[in-house]
């Protein structure tokens, strides 16, 4: 049986005198709201994490749900008291690994058709355990009367989410509370295709790497995406979430209803990257909240950076899940790398490549937006996340993609189709043809021009985008919603 | 033959030896643009003007093109230098002040489709008319090769103009310039119709009379209306600016793809006003731009509304084009006004009324937005113009309003929805009527809080509407255009 276990690491620093005479003046001065949060593993926490600091920072006090699963989401943090859900399966390295390990396998194939449908099921297969995931964890809440008492005696002024995964949507409506998304995805689909008109004929599914000019045939790829996206919505992820509405809301409700209807939808793109689209009025675009400017860098790494001389350094990184490539890959960039006059930082935990260049530095991790935004920074070879992606444009460097699976490539083509980007498949990497793209990235001027064109179109905004997304969130506490812009 | 008029009055004082050194400064630290303006008449050039003295005080030059018989717009102005367009017929008071007449008239009949069918005809015919005297306009412009060597040689940064009428729309076209919309109203109906999806199940079309949520019938009458105005646009008014685009455009361009492709929408309403529907990435809502906090009142009207003690003051207006009334209701509405308790500021220019109380203070002319932020101040009765109705929302003072004619009834209709006003058509307007509205107005609470609520959000945004929309157009400015938007 499920039980609370909330974390209080912070409820014994606030008994000092000082402590409660600043939390007395805050309660009066500033808002000083409860917010719950039901995050999502992964990639999507480093970016909901930034979200809890700053509110933090505000003087809020954040409540964040996790499970005994967890596993970027840690239980203790001086930013924020956690209830930890006991389950029998969560999205830890047990359950992303080896999902990630086979999809890189088929990645790794060369026709397209073979390629397509065992990557389509693989992801489904995986899509359907996560929210099955997902669902029994919210079961699990529901089911634990003394914590769901709790909750509604905490008197939280809004549930925050990632709606990619349901868990917030079911938690804000029983405990009829204001929901507030930090989304790009939901359930069904891109954020912006359950919300805002999305006429086909314009506006590609991301996940079809198509952009907003498509020829015929292109627009029939596009709605066949659409009826793929739709088919795996209804038929793999809709009943579980609707089995649980229907369980425990008194009154009949349609999850889907549910999805549309938070009160304000924080998106992580700006139209700097997406292309344009009809979108709804309690959509706010905070994409590139996460970017700030560089901080100096350690000195052993600025002393390599300064050491390329004129000729700059390249950054490389996969991101957080693939450190490891396989290891004939690994071989022919490292000895592509090998070639070139420019120093080369490389985020890598594998085995050490045996044609890896002296001018090759191999870190386990790298500070990348404090090297991003170093003058010397030539390139990015990056595999298309939305943090590096997003990283990359706000400090203008251009970059070598190589999209490996869920939105990266997508992420990756609007770099490209502005002019910013080049793309490899990891099925098409070898020695030369890596050499070649990355000479031209380096080479050919466009590349950098376009990037720093985008860099000073997303930076010219009346607002930061993480002080704007502040002010909404607070904007709903303030009013107890945002009824009127839905 | 036409030719340029250009006003100077700033030149002359611009060559003090200060207020160049001072320019120079300018140039080299603030942006210092130049904008072409292509207002329209009345009231619209209300709002305009309040967007050029701001654009002027943020060292902008602003160019403004009017005709010789311009009404509102003067040549002379400290605040921009204008370009004279002889024309033979202008939106004067010639044009507007027979067609309003004719508009009440047909307003005061009782029966609807009595009163529905020539009231179209009439809009009809004089929408037409202000049309062709537009094309007319820009036709003696394009034909005058010394005014039009002059505006390219000029290099003006961007065009902003009102796009209800087209010419700012073909001079930005003919000039090659980004183009900036001050905008509720485009040639062919309200803005969003023309560039957001606008599903008629959910959007009613401004003047239907409908809201956001719609029966079936109400369904069909808004499609009717939709149909009605796409009529207008292709039999009435699309084919004269065709004509002009074809004789003067090189490459061949529709019309309506050139009111389309504007760069930025600058929209004078925001979503606590207007009901919630699909926007573009290239809409700002400035809605309320021109409110700004009261003033104090001369001394006279001061101690004229401390006169009224606790029962306060109610304020009527309906605006710059009907200070007269006919007289039997005016009458009527000066005996209901003399049996209550509060006092009155009526501004009223037509003969006074015989029934009038010695409460009621009959005025040509009021400081309206101090006064509707005085804490004092009732209830406001007025026509439903957006500046008004703007102002009493930013001033949370409930409404009743008497719609006359073109978007009044829409705008009023809006805060009735909300609780916020009630309503009155002329023709049903009595004694009783109105005291009865009047006291409703007064005495029920909802009407009040409602209004302040509507006035809580509007105010509650992280910049003002108006820093706003100036950071927007200097933003077409400094990317010459705003293309990644549209």
């Amino acid at each position: 049986m499920p039980s609370i276990m909330a974390n209080h690491s912070l409820r014994g620093s606030l008994s000092h005198p000082l402590v409660l005479s600043l939390l007395f003046l805050c309660a009066s001065d500033c808002l000083g709201g409860k917010i719950l949060v039901a995050p999502v593993e992964g990639s999507h926490w480093v970016n909901m994490d930034i979200l809890i600091r700053a509110l933090h920072n505000q003087g809020h006090s954040i409540t964040v749900v996790r499970s005994t699963k967890s596993w970027y989401i840690k239980a203790d943090s001086p930013y924020y008291d956690s209830i930890t859900v006991p389950v029998d399966k969560g999205f830890d390295e047990e359950f992303v690994k080896p999902i990630l390990a086979q999809l890189m396998e088929v990645e790794r194939g060369s026709s397209s058709l073979i390629h397509f449908l065992p990557l389509q099921l693989l992801m489904f297969s995986a899509m359907s355990s996560a929210h099955d995931i997902t669902c029994h964890m919210v079961t699990s809440m529901f089911e634990d009367r003394a914590l769901m008492q709790h909750l509604n005696e905490s008197q939280f002024d809004l549930v925050l989410t990632d709606p990619s995964f349901g868990e917030g949507i079911l938690l804000a409506h029983y405990l009829k509370l204001p929901l507030v998304y930090n989304v790009r995805w939901v359930t069904s689909s891109e954020g912006h295709f359950a919300l805002a008109p999305s006429p086909l004929s314009y506006i590609p599914v991301t996940g079809s790497g198509l952009s907003d000019k498509m020829t015929f045939l292109q627009r029939v790829k596009n709605m066949l995406f659409y009826l793929l996206m739709q088919f795996q919505y209804r038929f793999l992820v809709k009943a579980q979430y609707q089995a649980v509405c229907d369980k425990y809301f008194e009154h009949k409700v349609d999850f889907l209803e549910l999805v549309q209807a938070a009160d304000l939808w924080l998106m992580r793109v700006d139209f700097v990257f997406e292309f344009p689209r009809p979108t709804m009025p309690n959509v706010v675009y905070m994409g590139g909240f996460q970017c700030k400017p560089a901080k100096p860098l350690p000195q052993d790494l600025e002393d390599f950076v300064q050491s390329s001389g004129e000729h700059g350094v390249i950054l490389m990184s996969l991101g957080t899940f693939v450190s490891e490539l396989p290891s004939d890959i690994a071989e022919d960039i490292a000895a592509a790398f090998a070639e070139l006059p420019q120093k080369v930082i490389w985020r890598h935990v594998g085995e050490r490549p045996s044609t890896l260049g002296n001018n090759t530095l191999l870190v386990k991790w790298m500070p990348q937006n404090d090297l991003l935004g170093h003058p010397k920074i030539r390139a990015f070879v990056a595999h298309g996340g939305t943090n590096g992606v997003q990283e990359a444009m706000y400090h203008g460097v251009p970059v070598l993609g190589i999209p490996l699976f869920f939105d990266q490539y997508d992420n990756l083509f609007r770099l490209k189709e502005r002019g910013a980007a080049k793309l490899f498949s990891i099925a098409a990497i070898n020695k030369n043809t890596f050499l070649q793209g990355l000479q031209e990235v380096l080479h050919e001027p466009s590349y950098r021009e376009n990037m720093q064109r985008l860099s000073r179109l997303h930076r010219d905004q009346p607002m930061k985008p993480l002080d704007r997304a502040i002010f909404w969130i607070e904007f709903v506490m303030r009013h107890k919603g945002a009824a009127h812009l839905r």
